[in-house]
């Protein structure tokens, strides 16, 4: 074999990119040529915009959001309703239900989800916060905004249990036909959860 | 609506990945989540590469490939062929080639394909320095590796009429069937081709 087409700092870079999640060695080498033609617009500005995210951008310590504030954007929002908790696995979870205008209240990110069989204990995820929260006089009800999954299942479980001695509701999101589904091509889970929580029209 | 969840700081570094290609919005902020819980193994080093790279590494003189070094180390390696001359379209392809052990000889960056419909005429590509290299009495055979697409072939044709004057032949990579490839699959114009440049076994 020859030396290889691709220089030291080159490769470093394809390798640290193609670390990220929906980037391979492939695209990876990609993106690398794409931002070698963009310096300015675009590599410089990345470069520049990773560094200062990494120094400035922490977990909120109320709700565990990521934000450059602390506490962040939504814990510090006074116009939210402060009586409802929405608990998500994530922090990607929690833009998903902003982005989706789903909820006026609080969060609280448990940071994963139970999962005996990967390892992962109450202790891993951040429940001794959210109990806490939960026992707060503001707090009046805990929406549980978890993956329908097993470990979703199992984790929404346990914090049940664990916050019955609170004095709030604990709720779920529903489950049913997603909106723009064809019944033609939900599995049968999906339809028969959406059968049994019926609703009159 | 009430204030984004996702501070300036991300959103910005959000929109900067969001622009890579492979990359959407929504990978984007999946990538900017991951990249802030693996900060110190990747997002520092990833700032640091991309700023590192965007200093160091040029285009190569003679044959366009990027690299840090100028001649580049395809350019510089004296073990290889020095008689045969690869013409690709971009870096990508280069490296691809090389990846595969394609060619031991030199290369030409052309930087991109004549497209009349796009305006990319020929003063738009190094076509100039590749007639000049073919000029040269070490280059024997100049190959037009370029993608089997009207552009691809539009670009061929032209640069064959333009290098009758060097004293070099002029070769194309083969048409056909793919290695591995099954011929239900394919479609009719490569079969076509394949069937045209039968070759005895």
């Amino acid at each position: 074999m020859s030396a290889s087409p691709i220089g030291p700092e080159l490769q470093r870079l394809i390798d640290l990119l193609a670390k990220m999640p929906g980037l391979g060695p492939r695209s990876a080498k990609r993106a690398a040529l794409y931002l070698l033609k963009k310096r300015e617009p675009v590599m410089r500005p990345l470069a520049f915009a990773l560094d200062d995210a990494a120094n400035k951008v922490t977990g909120c310590s109320i709700c565990g959001n990521w934000d450059s504030m602390d506490p962040c954007a939504v814990c510090a929002d006074e116009t939210r309703q402060s009586g409802v908790l929405c608990v998500v696995q994530d922090v990607a979870d929690l833009w998903a239900l902003e982005r989706a205008g789903a909820h006026k209240g609080r969060y609280h990110v448990l940071g994963g989800l139970l999962s005996p069989l990967d390892g992962v204990g109450p202790d891993d995820l951040d429940i001794g916060g959210l109990i806490a929260r939960a026992k707060e006089d503001t707090i009046t009800e805990v929406v549980l905004a978890l993956a329908a999954t097993v470990d979703g299942q199992t984790t929404a479980h346990y914090l049940t249990e664990h916050l019955e001695t609170s004095n709030v509701s604990v709720t779920r999101l529903s489950q049913g036909v997603p909106v723009g589904g064809e019944l033609d091509y939900l599995d049968e889970g999906t339809l028969s959860a959406a059968m049994k929580a019926r609703r009159p029209v």
